[in-house]
């Protein structure tokens, strides 16, 4: 079991899944304040760089910045509906905010700012997330500047160190758990599903 | 804003979704015995009789009965496609097993093995889940009393206290979130996005 064939197989559900846009959420699954899970679907933004991170975009004002950064473990659970499989990733994640992280990771924040549409983009824009809608508030505002991403916006960074991957459609399903140690090398295993 | 009219928009969206099979798949987060967040996709097998709690089946075997059993705090989010709406189902789940529960509980648990197709019956009798696989065993075995389910069959209950309602088709879009208090009343409110 070659040690990061799970990276390969993502790689691979991405393109036979690309025709289908919910290929590209996934549930990321947090630990609020009071210690119970938090979990929702965001899109996949790409992989950092050459790496094996998953990014992701959020809105800073939103509760999983506070819980990322408060507790940095979480695992995202992700569904490819055409091939019929499913990926857990678990790990640490950290926020990149304005003016923080290493030159990747802000070249990354910039870019996952650009990649976005305008209505994305305008989103960040709107009145703060969660807050009892009031109709008298606008919300749609000039469109912000692709190259100058605001203070609302920030990148997750996904650095897993287990991936379990299922594969429904064998008979039995197939099933493998892959492992990165303290030193960052990957081992691999089949496991029953 | 009426109290529970969560599980209105849940069951129409089950409706409107009917002819995707993913539209019954949801995510659970549970939390670890080392405090980790762990997130998997399940199938909704239905409202417990005339509640608003969910059920989803699980073999006894694997980590999420031990961790739902150690901390009952999870989250489920749901992602409809077709509609593309979703809701974020938090609350306590208990796992009815074998001779234990209530009347209702052991009803559920029966009628949920009796609803399952053979071949997912059949999925119970394999070995160990998450254990090396060992091509030397078999996987296949006879086919399961639809009228007994076995020890290592059981059901999660979920009942929730807070759901966050988030329509993506809006401009901007809609989003709501209900609240159960100690007293078992629902109250809504419609938020930011």
């Amino acid at each position: 079991m070659p040690e990061t064939l799970w990276r390969a197989s993502l790689v691979l559900a991405l393109y036979r899944n690309r025709h289908v846009a919910q290929a590209r959420y996934l549930q990321l699954a947090t630990i609020r304040g009071d210690g119970r899970p938090a979990n929702r679907t965001l899109v996949f933004r790409g992989f950092l760089g050459e790496t094996d991170a998953i990014t992701v975009v959020t809105d800073m004002r939103t509760a999983k910045v506070r819980e990322v950064e408060a507790t940095p473990w979480v695992e995202a659970c992700w569904y490819f509906p055409m091939t019929r499989e499913q990926f857990r990733l678990g790990g640490r994640a950290r926020v990149v905010r304005e003016d923080a992280g290493d030159e990747a990771d802000r070249q990354a924040r910039r870019d996952a700012w650009r990649a976005l549409s305008d209505a994305t983009r305008q989103s960040f824009t709107w009145p703060m997330p969660g807050a009892p809608r009031d109709p008298a508030v606008p919300f749609v505002a000039a469109t912000p500047d692709p190259e100058a991403p605001p203070a609302d916006f920030g990148l997750i960074v996904l650095e897993p160190v287990e991936v379990d991957h299922l594969e429904l459609d064998g008979n039995p399903q197939n099933r493998w758990i892959f492992r990165r140690d303290a030193d960052g090398r990957w081992t691999g295993r089949e496991v029953n599903p």
